[in-house]
């Protein structure tokens, strides 16, 4: 697996931030890139495809059908996923190949929840 | 309290939505605008300023301090985050009080959960 920057995690202090404490001006900012990268329903869709397969790898070639959109679009989405450390990616031959960051999800999700 | 609209929870079908199965396109597009709201970081600083008062509502004057902004930008990021369904908003007098929907907090929470 190729290694990817893991910004929201490495700057945001982990599973511990929440909303039920006021952030700090850097901990907003690193979890802005992160529900920015969630904000965009073609992403949510390429996440939740992904997700669905369980943590296992899911080839671009897989993903592209579910559109109606280019292949160019699909990979830029696929890179602001990956650029805000939600997903890894790995090329082989032709293909490259997409596998959630459970962390990353955990932790966006922690910060909404109020009772944690 | 005011009435708002809560855009999400009415179109995302509630709690139940979650990354681990693939969205349709309607309901990726419901949850985009919450996490819209979120991709921002004075809005999640907002937010977290009123999700620490613990349910109780906060004057938008207390929240002005806390910022180099002016009360005029201030405003524009409480009304998406109003408009988006995370916050409820009451004016009284000189100043408008703000309150968080924890439902909404939820459920985005729990779309981001895998384990759930």
């Amino acid at each position: 697996m190729s290694k990817q920057a893991l910004p929201v995690l490495a700057a945001a202090d982990g599973c511990r931030t929440t909303l039920t404490a006021p952030l700090d001006a850097d901990t907003a900012a690193t979890l802005a890139i992160g529900f920015k990268a969630l904000a965009d329903p073609v992403r949510l869709r390429l996440l939740s495809l992904i997700a669905s397969a369980g943590g296992e790898e899911v080839c671009v070639c897989e993903l592209t059908p579910a559109f109606e959109l280019s292949q160019p679009t699909i990979s830029h989405h696929l890179k602001v996923l990956r650029e805000s450390g939600l997903l890894t990616s790995q090329r082989r031959g032709t293909w490259v190949y997409y596998r959630v960051v459970p962390q990353m999800l955990q932790q966006l999700s922690r910060v909404l929840a109020l009772d944690s």
